[in-house]
């Protein structure tokens, strides 16, 4: 699994989510998570959360952060569990922010939600492209008018960039751990 | 995902973590996670896990809480996903009975392993049998007479029946909450 | 598996065989099977079955018992068994029909097609779409006016409603016997 | 899928249900349905239902039919899809025999079990080996001694040998039809 | 997999590589290689390789060989496995060729591209429809105004439909030949 | 996929064709091809080809080049297709040999056999362990002795170690190139 941080900015409309956009944009060919910092603003042509669409749950912020992690198998159920890991790693890599200030903020996993005293951090799908699957997963770091209340990394005192990188080298390192974890053990009765 | 807390004492051998075990001794059919109490004290005959075996890593605890889950498809990468995530709810259940007593502790988690102040608390293993997937996920009760410095759920004053129950209750509702996110998307280009 | 019958008439045209239909329209989130009464008429846009497009067989009726299964899973293959067992279940639900009123009536299955004296009972086919499986299964509930000698569930005196809902407890029992057949057998050598 | 019926009697031990028996035994390579006739007397120790085991459902019989499936592909759900097809396959043959001596007789199909007038004709199982998917599917000839009520095909006055042949055309048959049937159709949105 | 050598010229412009081509223009209906010879000008819209794109790779070529293989299974992996082999294919075929005539001339692969004399023989892609696998492979017949130095088989001296019939049936009986291969073994420890 | 050569010999009888050879002997954990020169002499106990056994094909070399490729997915079809890529290779490792010494040899594959002048250079099998499929692939050092007419590296003046690294760097880069390739496409209709 490849990374890459894209230092320009990228407003993220939902038409990133598509195949091969990591290659197209970035030349990062192969199984990525990419990351990149920008504005979001989903219109409903382009919200693949069909729970959303009924909601009318727009999904809107003026500064995020982005990933986007692509997988050349289609195979939506382990989409789902990279989207869960992913949730997992971003928690962690909070926490150990907090951790290097000595500070103690508690942050709340609900399955691909991350909250911090009740205010929503970030927003993810998981979905298929006819040849890969596909996550996206966005951290707010401005909190200021987003549809619902939430929290950012600038509320947190975190450095967007820093964080960004510390969560592609998290990520990248648990999947080659899983890769490990399958190569080493012999079959049961 | 069926759930299921024995209340009588089994000590894991090894042996438990082969196919059937939960139809075969609780009558519980299909995918499964079950819970039980009892000492640990795999022979190395039993080790599942080479780098263990390679290593003389011997797994031993006085009181342990065991989780076993099996699941009927034969798919290791599958089983590695679920054991992060069932560590990643140890994790966060630990971290919800602190904060129920508004305490801070920090825990630590390195892939399948768990930490609280450099201390291991668990142990996991996941493989194949020929007809299923199984997990096994082993938390200290007691930290006495292990091999390595440990941490255990009484130095924690956690009561380990309500604390398996809850790992239950929560790995259940988000395996259906993964099953669930599969059934609500569109594909995208 | 869900199951679901919808009281109100909805007109089959091709395009409910689409993903997330039933989630769309029924809120029914996940595998399912949903049924429905109201015309069948699909353009050759929407037909699916391209061995239909090249012998221009038009699939309409004046009045059907429409099913739809969704499973999230792509595989063609396991669609195509899924609808082959569709197919016997209606099949063995018309046996008991006639058996509860002593009546002696022979239904032929040739692959996805049911007949009863020769004439044709049955419409269906299965295919995928980017996120899932689909399989549409439409009964004659009326003979007249169909492309080919047709006989429907008026001329056998069955009652729409009650056989729809039989043959959704049928199968999603059915399903749940396979899914449990596949935990209770140890693996041979 | 190869078709194979063998002159000779084999008693069935359960030993026969592995991999590659038909190339062993046959010399039919390949995906391949055999059928033979013999005994059947499978001692605990190679009863691969679990169900049974501990039931003690002991499988016996002084005259059975015997067809066994194999494919090379490690599915078991895909085996059990296999097993309930054969089961209504078997059924149809049974109504086609009775049909062509204009005679009436309700066959039942539960999951794999078939019945006629509440007696049990037939048994199966479908599991794993290393390298295949196997099925075992006896009906029974003679309806003798056996642990539970049964019927066979002597008191059908169903000849063995030429319904085997019937069962092992239209087995073939039905699965060249599901694979063509998934040669034949575009996706849909 | 069955195989058709289509007499009549088609211009290959990339719409052929498309989901049923073989079943909908020669009635060839499953897994399938079809082979036809004519001119090829792929638009830089019917591109599915991203890297041409990229690179404004043209695609032409006065007169080739073109070969269509298409899988009813969603495997690129696979399909890739089966390119590279179809390129060995078509190495061998020549070499065969050569020495038939006792000639000598090294043919390189390099991946999916074949080379005489460092002059380019071939253009390959595989990709994925939505319900199948699909591979285009193109031998250049004549190497006049191709975009890169080329070699044709008229350079060669080989008769183009008899050299596609060589190709289809050394495909078809590898194919077979691998098939075989798995329903050969027992598993090992 | 990592590449290992082994300096020590190591007479090859089969049970190093078990999973986690690598691992186990070696410490090479994950997807891996390793060589190493020894005697090969296969028992029938532990000949995996069940079409030798019927044969009484005995596999023996005095000494022998060994290749065994261990990849963590429990998939037949892709460790044949495997096979057969890692025979073309040899072939092309040879090709690229003589051709740099300006030397013409005909080396031709028969599935996953090499010959040159009708002498039977290589052995080759495929199976499946409990977690990963595995290859052996031998080529003969020496001819002396064996059951079949055979040729071996020595006779062709090929030094054994070199060409054994050649044959693992050519195999982990054609690895990566198919993976590559699935990474660089858009779907098709």
């Amino acid at each position: 699994m490849k990374k890459y941080w894209h230092h320009t900015r990228i407003d993220y409309d939902g038409t990133q989510l598509s195949s091969l956009f990591a290659y197209k944009s970035f030349n990062v060919q192969g199984d990525s998570i990419v990351a990149f910092r920008g504005k979001c603003d989903v219109t409903i042509d382009e919200m693949v959360d069909i729970a959303d669409v009924k909601d009318k749950a727009f999904i809107q912020s003026k500064d995020m952060l982005h990933f986007i992690v692509e997988q050349f198998v289609i195979d939506l159920e382990k989409a789902v569990f990279h989207q869960r890991l992913l949730t997992t790693i971003v928690k962690e890599a909070l926490e150990l922010e907090f951790s290097e200030r000595s500070e103690v903020q508690r942050v709340i996993r609900s399955g691909d939600d991350l909250f911090i005293m009740n205010r929503k951090l970030s927003v993810s799908i998981a979905t298929l492209s006819p040849v890969s699957s596909l996550i996206h997963f966005g951290i707010n770091v401005s909190s200021e008018g987003t549809p619902v209340p939430t929290c950012g990394l600038r509320d947190l005192q975190i450095e967007p960039e820093q964080f960004a990188k510390r969560v592609l080298d998290e990520y990248t390192s648990e999947i080659e751990g899983i890769y490990l974890a399958r190569c080493k053990v012999r079959g049961v009765k």
